[in-house]
Order: structure tokens, then sequence, then C-alpha cells
């Protein structure tokens, strides 16, 4: 694999920044502290993990069409507006995210909670207009749009958040746990790397592969980010660490150890990987983020 | 005018409320607070103006295709949603709605608003899902969740909530006040109208017609609301009484007094109709409803 993944992942996160840049309201646009509250979030360093999973998706069956970039954001947007509902004082209550004071410590909750408001809207927003997607069919348009709507509410997203508050302080089963995070975050992933899929017109067969591929990865990541939260730094993380056993979260290192955990994702990323099958050189950037993703520092 | 429309009313009421229930997830579906507290506030009598708009517009052009009631049900979620977020104690803290407790005062603050995230999400879903809207034309669906993002989103009823918090306790002038409701209110009323008039292949005059209507029983709706805030009781509304004033709000009788508000929204109703010129009596349920939404006591 002559890819080198660290530089794709730098140049596509450049991409999606300069995207969002130049297709967010300008600064100022009234009401100016929602979109200032809203750039101050969007635009605070993050990774970029779903939106360049949307791109490496598309770009794993052929080239990309010019649509993929708007899809790709409302990914981001979704994620995004989680983020700042779940650092809540009502939610996890975080004081720091990506390195920043969180939306509501800035803003204060009545705007963080419309800010995020404002970017669920926008994801669904980007995906319907016709003058940021308008090369490809609107019945593939509708799908993703069902994709975005399944990944993120009550049986994807939004649906494992409620169980993951519900299961604070509780002791869950690693059953349940699994389920958790099949919700909170893999549901999210597996529909970001499904739209791409979409957007370039792949088979049933490959959409197959990229389904099972996104499963994978979306646990790996989850597990990955159990272990980080207990051996990353504040500094490496951009938010506080060890949160999970402060808060009394049931969470992979707790029941396989610290070690156990790095090799399920380890062995998730390798199976992500061999659903693969079949696909060239073009599904490099996904194979390569399969490992990026188990071996990231945050 | 033969149509009664408060039988009108109730019969749509009836139609939208049994559609509901045989299309929500089922009582018990996990997670099983989550579709609970998003029942809680669905289920808890609103008037369904919004959806009923929708149908009326529909009407107004033919006969309505199936798929009008899941895009109606659509924007009372999202007004649903944002009444679960607006009563939050980080925004009006309110404790009493559609005379119950409010979302968060029955399932906390993290539920409540994990409640209104759910249903946000689930007004695209609907809109997008196959097995219920399948006998529009794609395109006409992408434009519709356009319709329906673009008046809940940061240039819709989001902007208009950040402008009210903004508001609150300033002297704000008239012009002010009437773009923030524009917002707040106008805006997902307007796109209630138009997803009707584009599921039943309005030509554009009657387009253009029908939202200009629709512009007009916005304002209407919500002059009529500032009245009865003033001159309702906790019983009549569902809610407190009174809460603009005792916030410092600036409302539609603080600057015309109560009987001039009174004309106003009477002068917005008759022109609201005056704009369906060359309608047939299929419109009569939205001229009735213009009628209607000065003149009701809830």
């Amino acid at each position: 694999m002559s890819l080198d993944i660290e530089t794709y992942l730098e140049e596509k996160r450049q991409t999606v920044d300069r995207y969002l840049e130049a297709h967010l309201p300008p600064v100022g646009t009234s009401p100016a502290v929602l979109h200032e509250a809203i750039r101050y979030s969007l635009l605070a360093g993050g990774k970029r993990l779903r939106p360049i999973l949307t791109i490496a998706a598309a770009e794993s069956i052929g080239s990309p069409p010019r649509a993929v970039l708007p899809v790709a954001c409302a990914f981001e947007f979704i994620h995004t507006y989680s983020l700042i509902h779940d650092d809540l004082p009502a939610m996890d209550n975080d004081d720091f995210r990506r390195g920043k004071p969180t939306n509501h410590k800035v803003y204060g909750d009545g705007v963080a909670i419309l800010a995020g408001d404002g970017l669920h809207t926008m994801a669904f927003e980007w995906c319907s207009r016709a003058d940021l997607v308008n090369d490809i069919e609107p019945y593939v348009q509708v799908q993703i749009i069902q994709e975005l709507a399944l990944g993120a509410g009550n049986h994807g997203m939004v649906g494992g958040q409620v169980l993951d508050i519900q299961a604070e302080n509780q002791r869950v089963a690693l059953e349940e746990l699994r389920t958790i995070h099949a919700h909170k975050t893999g549901k999210l992933i597996r529909a970001a790397v499904r739209a791409g899929a979409l957007l370039s017109g792949a088979d049933l067969r490959q959409f197959d592969q990229l389904t099972a591929y996104a499963e994978d990865v979306g646990l790996a990541f989850q597990i990955a980010d159990d272990v980080l939260n207990v051996t990353g730094t504040r500094e490496e993380l951009g938010k506080d660490a060890n949160t999970d056993a402060e808060r009394g979260k049931q969470t992979y290192p707790g029941f396989y150890g610290l070690e156990g955990a790095r090799k399920l994702a380890q062995d998730r990323a390798d199976h992500a990987i061999s659903c693969l099958k079949g696909f060239d050189e073009k599904a490099d950037s996904l194979r390569g983020m399969a490992q990026y993703i188990v071996s990231r520092k945050r």
C-alpha cells in the first residue's frame, strides 16, 4: 500500500475545511451570535473522520462526483451538533473540547442548544440544496438524506446517547456496551460510508462490502476512543482525559484490560480491511483509515 | 363559504393523530424512555395547525396525494422539538405546556434535549423514507426537504429563537419584532404551506399566491398569540399566561394596545384570504383557517 494515510487525511481535512469556509454563511450573517457559535465548534480543528470516510468511500468506487463535499460536510454537522449537546451541563457537563472551552462555556447554554439545533438542520439543508447538490439523481439524493437521518436519529446516534446516559453509574453487560456504541458512534459512521457509496453509484455487492467495512471501523473507532480516554493526556485529546472512569462509565478497557482492548480494536481494523476484497487501489484510503483509527493519538 | 372550519380542523386533527399513532415506533421500542418522552410531547393534544396547513394547501390545488401525511407530520415534529427545547431551563424555563408539565419536568433536561433532537431528525427521516413517501417525484421530495430545512434552520425558526432570546429585557423596535416573528414562527408556517403546494404540483402562480397567504397567516398567528398571552387563562392556553410581560418580552399588544393588535391580526387574516383569488372552493379550508387563527381561544 503506497498511500501515506497521514498525508491523505491532512489533504482531505483541508479540502473539507476549505469547502466549509467557502459555503458557510459569512461571518456577521444574522443572527451573528448563532453563526459565530456554529463556526466556533465546527472550525475548532476536528479530525473530519466522518466526512473523509464519505469521500474515501466515494473514491473507492470511482472518481467522486462533485456533490460529495456537501454530503460529507453534513455528517460533520451532525457529529458537531451532537458534541455541543453532549457537552451541556444537562448531559456530560464537559468544559473542554478540541482543546478549547466547550460551546456553552463561551456562548451560554441557550445559544449552545440552538447552535446544535442549527447545525442539525444544516446537515439536511446542505444535502437538499439545489445549488450544492446538483449532479446526482434526486432519488439517490433522497436515499442519502434517509441514510443521514437513520444514522443520526432514534435508532442511531440519538438513541445511543440516551442508552449511554442511562448506563452511567450502572453495571452494564458487554453486550449492552456494544449496543450503546453501535448506536452512538457506529450508525453515523456507517451512514457516512454508505452515503459515499451511494454518491458513486456502488453496486449492491460493493454497497454491502462497504457497509460491513463501516461497521467494523465504527467499532474499532469506539474501542480505540475508550483506550485513548485512559492513556491520552488532555493535551493530546483536546479535552479532559480519564473522564469515563470518573463518571463510572463502562468501557472496553474495563472489560478487557488495556492490552485486550487494543488487540480487539486491531482485530476489528484488520477485519474491516478484509471486507474490501476485490476493491482495487482506489480503496487504499479506506484501508489506511481503518489502520489509522486504531493507531491514532487523538 | 359552507365549510365549518371547527369541524374541518377537528377531522384533520384526528387524521394526523391517527397517522402518528400508526407510524410512530411502538411503545416500548428501545430506548423506551426516548420514545416515551417523544410521545409525551407529541401526543399532548396540540392543535396540529402546521400539518393541517400542509394538508389544506395540498387540497386547495387538487386531491391530496397520499404522501401528504408523513410530510405534514414532519412539520409537527419540528414544531414539537422546538417547544421541548424552548421550554428548557436554559431557554424559557417553562413548567407547563399543552396543559401538562413540560418534557424536562418529567424526563429531566438530558432526555428532553435528546427527545427534541430525535424529533428533529425524525422530521427529515419521515420525508425521506421510501415506505412513507413513495408516490411523488424524488425531485419534488428533495424540494420539500429543502423547504423543511430552510423553514426550521438558521434563516428560519432556529435563527428566530436566537433573536428572541437576545431581545429579552431589551427595548426592540417594531421592525425588529417583526423580524423575530417572521423567523421564529413565520418561516416554518410558510414552509408547511409551500410543502403542501409542492405535493399537489401547484403551478408557479399558485405557489406564489400560497406563499403570500402563508406569510400573512404566520404574522396573524403570532399577533394573535401575543394577544392570547395577555388575555388567556392558564386553563385556556394549557401553559402559564401573561409570561411575555413577566419576561419583559416586546409584543404586538405592547406596541399597539390590545385592540390595535387584534385589528392588525384581523387585517392580516383578511389579506391572507385575499391572496387566494382565483382559487375555488377547494381553498375554503385555507380561508377558514386564516379566520380561525385570529379568533381562536388557545
